[in-house]
């Protein structure tokens, strides 16, 4: 039992008060894990761009102050009543799609989006008492993803953290718990290219070339990768990507210039963007007879993907993905150990470093298109 | 050799002069075969919703004067050069889309869009030489769908006709040639719906009540009709439905009637009406997680699939097919077997008989959701 289980901790987090203003390192307070809830001591993070569009809150639906946060690593501080599965000392990655094991979904050999426990971006609050574990001066700070890794401390639920091997670097394995193992899974466990197709990923972030990642893990002919930032192609080669589009480089719709490319159309695409225009150029720029389009971007509220019906009678397929499809309690732990075993890679999706008290710098880098995934060290 | 052969044949034809004008009867020259074509004569047609729509022209491009018909049986008369895989006398079953037997497509596991001989609604004229094998004194007569059955005798690509065993009933297994492969298909092929899943079907009509006779065959637990004519709903107790919804009954949205009927979607959806807002309902009430529905309708010009993408995100699927992903001229033997060993049944789905000269009757039949297939019988 560590000498703070059960007690308010004191600690640093930084703080979203308002949408588009950068983070504010605050000393909050961090309740006791209640019921089914556990305390984890956040050692790294990485920023996905899911944290940037929550906290512009511009087609999202805006909820401050808040903690935001959800790609990290971490050590089980204390736990709450009734919580078996994991205990103090415990390494964890957080999961912002959790998984209580035991619902339909849980159940189900295609489904991870549990019913208790799946993604809600909205909801600012614990599922136990609907209440918020941080708060600064009595006033309740707002919860995100269930996860809120933006502080030195945070309480998830039991269900919304996988416990690893202890030997993985937490400042590595990091960014299994959301951006790469989300592009890998949605190319390996939803979009399935067969040996030698084509696979067209649309978006060369993390999640993106995770994807491109797995097109490559999965013996994928031709890797076509689409961007509007010419700067992430010399880096997307890495990635086994091999060739590149710029929709900005022509004057006919994307979708077009692909299928001349591919002869027809590619056999597989995967969005990576979160912009819907490119989540309709992925789907109609697939082959027909046998093309599957795949969307993992997280779409604004107002977004809407529009298409001609006849793109689905020409049996085109079109999927989404959370998290890749990896149910994240059963699946993470065996993702880290593929890392451990050198089956797949992560510190080529690493490209910056920044101390927790540097933080906004990393929403900069990737505002800005330079960063991959930036890693937030959160020792002082 | 019939004494036809390499003859023009003089014989009636229901021509559609103007949109949505009643057929007019006519005396028609029908020109011999050209290279892989062959000429057939025309015993039983049915009359599918597609006819109607190309008849109306109302969402479609307007293409007169032509002559309609896909869903029919007859005899091959004579083939032109180059046709070794039919011979005259042979029984035959015209296919709307049709099978080369040797592209991608033709070898592709998954697609039966053949590159050459797919589907093309607004194409009139025969691939051969781009002219039509119709006239009247001098008047070229476009075709429809390379088939144009609504004729005593046409003209198809070799590639368009189906060798069925002769002693099969052509009154009967007609309508296999479009509406009851197409709506099983859709289920079996791929809706694919597991052992005691639910099913709700989207329009009642021959494709609908085919896509549920597929539920019934695949051992689905629940089918849902959705129909806003409840003159559907006493018929459809035939074909395995359950429960049956007109969403004109209900205040709110149909995908939340059924989400709340399901527990929240159900597993498969097939839409078989050819109206976009149901498209869009068909979708959106499948279940999260492992949701799949199927499009089959055929859409107007300006219709538009719009949803949020969340519902992808979600887990859903979406998918679409012609013929049921049935290769045409592959399958539809076999379809026909299955029929005479009786293990698929066709008398459900034939309401009403009319002789050829009665053939705006058929389309009345239809229009006013009477019929479910009407056959036009072609003798004197
Ligand atoms: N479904 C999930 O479970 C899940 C999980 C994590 C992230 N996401 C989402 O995945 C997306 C990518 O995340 P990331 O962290 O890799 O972001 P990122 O900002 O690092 O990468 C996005 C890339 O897309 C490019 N892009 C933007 N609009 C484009 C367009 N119209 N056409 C082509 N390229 C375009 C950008 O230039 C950028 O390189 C985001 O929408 C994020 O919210 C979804
Ligand atoms: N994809 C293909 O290969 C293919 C092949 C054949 C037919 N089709 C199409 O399938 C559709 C059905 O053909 P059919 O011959 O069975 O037609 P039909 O007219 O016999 O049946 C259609 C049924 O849909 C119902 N309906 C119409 N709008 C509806 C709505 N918004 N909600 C619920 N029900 C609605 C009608 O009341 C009718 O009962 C047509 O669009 C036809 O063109 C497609
Ligand atoms: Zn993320
Ligand atoms: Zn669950
Ligand atoms: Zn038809
Ligand atoms: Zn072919």
């Amino acid at each position: 039992m560590s000498s703070t289980a059960g007690q308010v901790i004191k600690c640093r987090a930084a703080v979203a008060w308002e949408a588009g203003k950068p983070l504010v390192i605050e000393e909050v307070e961090v309740a006791p894990p209640q019921t089914n809830e556990v305390r984890i001591k956040i050692l790294f993070n990485a920023l996905c761009h899911s944290d940037v569009y929550f906290w512009e809150a511009k087609g999202q639906t805006p909820l401050f102050p808040r903690i935001l946060g959800h790609e990290a690593g971490g050590v089980v501080e204390s736990v709450g009543e009734g919580v078996t599965e994991l205990k103090p000392g415990d390494h964890v990655l957080p999961c912002f799609t959790g998984e209580c094991g035991d619902c339909r979904h849980c159940h189900s050999e295609e489904s991870n989006l549990c019913e208790t426990l799946r993604f809600n971006t909205d909801r600012g609050v614990m599922l136990n008492d609907g209440k918020t574990r941080f708060s600064k001066n009595g006033q309740p700070i707002y919860h995100f993803l269930g996860t809120s890794t933006f502080s030195e401390y945070t309480v998830v639920h039991v269900g919304c953290a996988a416990k690893i091997n202890p030997e993985a670097p937490l400042d590595k394995v990091c960014v299994l718990s959301c951006g790469v193992s989300t592009g890998m899974g949605a190319t390996l466990n939803v979009a399935k290219p067969e040996k030698g197709q084509s696979v067209a990923v649309f978006g060369l972030g993390t999640v993106g070339l995770a994807a491109c990642e797995g097109a490559r893990m999965a013996g994928a002919g031709r890797i076509i990768g689409v961007d509007l930032n010419p700067g992430r192609f010399n880096e997307a080669k890495k990635f086994g990507v091999t060739d590149f589009v710029n929709p900005k480089d022509h004057d006919k719709p994307v979708q077009e210039v692909i299928a001349e490319m591919t002869d027809g159309g590619v056999d597989r695409a995967v969005e990576c963007t979160g912009s819907f225009k490119a989540m309709i150029q992925a789907f109609e720029c697939v082959h027909d007879g046998w093309g599957v389009a795949v969307l993992v971007g997280v779409p604004g509220n107002d977004d809407a993907f529009t298409t001609h019906p006849m793109n689905f009678l020409n049996e085109r397929t079109l999927k989404g993905t959370a998290f890749g499809n990896y149910k994240p309690r059963t699946d993470l732990p065996t993702q880290v150990e593929k890392y451990m075993k050198k089956e797949l890679e992560v510190e080529k999706f690493i490209t910056h470093s920044v101390p927790f008290s540097e933080i906004n710098k990393a929403f900069d880098y990737l505002l800005k298109g330079q960063s991959i995934r930036c890693i937030i060290r959160m020792e002082a």
